[in-house]
């Protein structure tokens, strides 16, 4: 019943001075997680020979599995493949499959190959080459004392490809354990508090080996079961069964079952009626239409958005009147719905949202203080319009108002009579 | 001249199973970089109590500064505020202060305010209130032998708030320090160990308090010095003087001499030449006008972007022929001529750029495989076209697309004469 234990060391002065945000992490936790193994520790230290010695030192004695990234790359801040050689005891030799991959990628690249690049190709003679298609700096795996230790290059894709195509088969041949399920239920509109008073019976009787964890994000609560078991199958069904008893008690806050993006939602639901969604983007400036489009497939259902920053857009491209921008300015109920309207026309969809607002930190005016953001849903013979304040800073009034947008456009889907 | 050592630890079971990425110890570590505290380690736990004492020794033994975030919710898998209030020896108590915050938020927010919020205005009796306007969760500091110790909630905006109003006025005053200082030199167009071996003399020749790092990014390549010194005033003018002479030698790939984003660059630029910009977006779907309104006073350069996703867009909005699309299909360097002179006279702008491709995994065609990408950036009399290929995943060749598109922007701008 026990779980692998891993740790995740990063390595990189620039994680430490806050200029990179670590997605590596992450990624690995997760694709980790999918095995049944556990990430107990993360620890980030800085291009530091001592710092990066110490972390070694300590994660090996708790954990099974350290996974390291960063450090790899041709530059003389990166520092760890010399000390990983010495730290294991090997000898740096030129790999030749390194070399040749190597030797290939400067000549596609059109550039010469230099005799730093060389030092690239060497690795340790004690540990199995992990190869990296991606990029110059190859993953290394070692073993000491029946644990393992994986170190990768911290250029995100890099890492992604080496994990992908290298490590994780090797990782799942070598790890046997028990099954970890997740299943999520996706609410909005209630708070984390107010949730967990709702359904505290239930969260009380799960039995030991399921846990239920709150993630609060923008305009939204995602909840998370977590089970462990040696029988995948069994725990599935306990899970699907408390799934289902939990997201009954919570009847219409109720997004998904699955722990997709909101963009992600609204698309399946398009998908499912056969329809399809226009914008007219005004403050959130292409940020819905972005999130629209990072699904593959999205143009099924996504035709188009008119981002209509300035008012002459609004105008010339949308069919905006100048009256109604000079009477009620252009973050009112009376644009958006022309905004939206407009939309459903130039754009030709089945369904149109139309957001405009002002986000900060500058732009209020004698009518509308910072914060405010005025959205229309429309199809042909409906629309509903909705005032929204969010009191935040300009990025993360822009992220809930892509949230609340497209939460609009979802219950619009369900339900376009304007009277509710 | 040594520098105050600082921790981070960061609690939550998210963090680890990678549900959520971590973006705030960047924030932190940038904003205690700022005061000349340096980030030593960062280490992430799971809500375990056994982990986070764990943690919170061995950080004891290193760091004079321990920062945390999360585990400060009202839920039961936040157990963070009790552990330390064990910790550190304290009793807790009810502080009238933040019960009255709470009060009113729930009041604003139409709930209830139950029994479980309660237990929110409760903190420590032995640490100091940090008082969290942002959410219900208060920031606590502790101090134990001379080190501080400060715990804060895990949502970012809430973090940002106590630090910015409570927790950095207070670091600021007790800890003084070495000056820590950044230059940046943002390139295109040359690699990692290309840029190195052009400037080995210079960077072997830089003295010990001033170090130089290498960030590759999407397209880019960053150059980072970092020197510290007692002497703010001497530190700034070595600097200054380091940075212009790696800048000159590395000559014109070389975009900006500050460390901020593709899109300011060129939003900076277009302010400076007093020109509008306007897109004709397919591919990435709204991404670069979802990056160019990120900045505060976009709205001065930026008018807006026709979001083409569909082809019955790019005809009916941008005028682009159904002949051009027959004849050379929509990602043909035809339709992006087509889309940036017809998001020139639709949007108005002085230039505009246009870009069409298959980001993948899916929508390859007989004519382009995955991964090729148009774009055409265009003034009244003058177009440059330009095709590229991203060999990533949707959303890496979605951030390159978007990246080149906006050097593309700011090359043309500085030189728009098609002959070169």
């Amino acid at each position: 019943m026990s779980n692998i234990a891993a740790s995740i060391i990063t390595i990189g002065d620039e994680l430490l001075i806050g200029q990179v945000i670590d997605t590596n992490s992450a990624w690995i936790a997760q694709h980790l997680n999918e095995l049944g193994i556990d990430v107990l520790r993360r620890v980030a230290v800085g291009d530091s020979r001592d710092a990066i010695i110490k972390a070694l030192d300590e994660e090996l004695r708790n954990a099974e599995l350290i996974l390291i990234t960063g450090g790899l790359g041709p530059t003389s801040d990166d520092i760890t493949k010399p000390l990983l050689n010495e730290y294991f005891g090997g000898t740096m030799k030129v790999n030749e499959q390194v070399l040749e991959h190597l030797k290939i990628l400067f000549t596609k690249r059109n550039r010469p190959f230099l005799e730093r690049n060389m030092k690239q190709a060497e690795v340790p003679d004690n540990c199995t080459v992990l190869f990296n298609k991606m990029g110059t700096a190859p993953g290394m795996w070692f073993e000491k004392d029946n644990k393992v230790i994986i170190a990768m290059p911290g250029v995100p894709f890099e890492m992604v490809s080496i994990m992908e195509n290298e490590a994780l088969p090797r990782l799942k041949a070598r790890f046997a354990s028990d099954a970890l399920l997740h299943r999520s239920i996706i609410t909005a509109g209630d708070g984390e508090s107010f949730i967990a008073e709702k359904i505290r019976d239930l969260e009380e009787s799960l039995p030991a080996h399921i846990k239920l964890a709150y993630l609060p994000g923008a305009g939204m609560v995602k909840l998370r079961l977590t089970g462990r078991a040696a029988d995948a199958q069994k725990l599935a069904g306990e899970l699907d069964a408390r799934q289902k008893e939990i997201a009954e008690r919570l009847g219409n806050i109720v997004v998904a079952l699955q722990d997709i993006p909101m963009e992600r939602i609204v698309g399946n639901r398009l998908k499912e009626v056969g329809k399809t969604l226009g914008l007219a983007e005004s403050c959130t400036g292409g940020y819905i239409g972005h999130q629209l489009t990072q699904s593959p497939g999205s143009s099924r259902y996504f035709m188009g958005s008119v981002v209509s920053y300035d008012n002459e857009v609004k105008k010339n491209v949308l069919g905006v009147k100048s009256d109604t921008l000079d009477n009620y300015g252009a973050v009112s109920e009376q644009v958006v719905t022309e905004m939206a309207q407009g939309a459903l026309r130039v754009l030709g969809t089945d369904y149109a949202l139309a957001v405009s607002g002002v986000l900060g930190p500058d732009g209020a005016t004698e009518r509308v203080k910072v914060g405010t953001v005025w959205m229309a849903v429309a199809e042909k013979d409906s629309i509903k319009t909705k005032e929204f304040y969010f009191p935040f800073d300009r990025l993360r009034n822009n992220d809930m108002a892509a949230a609340m947008g497209l939460m609009m456009i979802w219950k619009f889907i369900n339900d376009p009579d304007p009277g509710q």
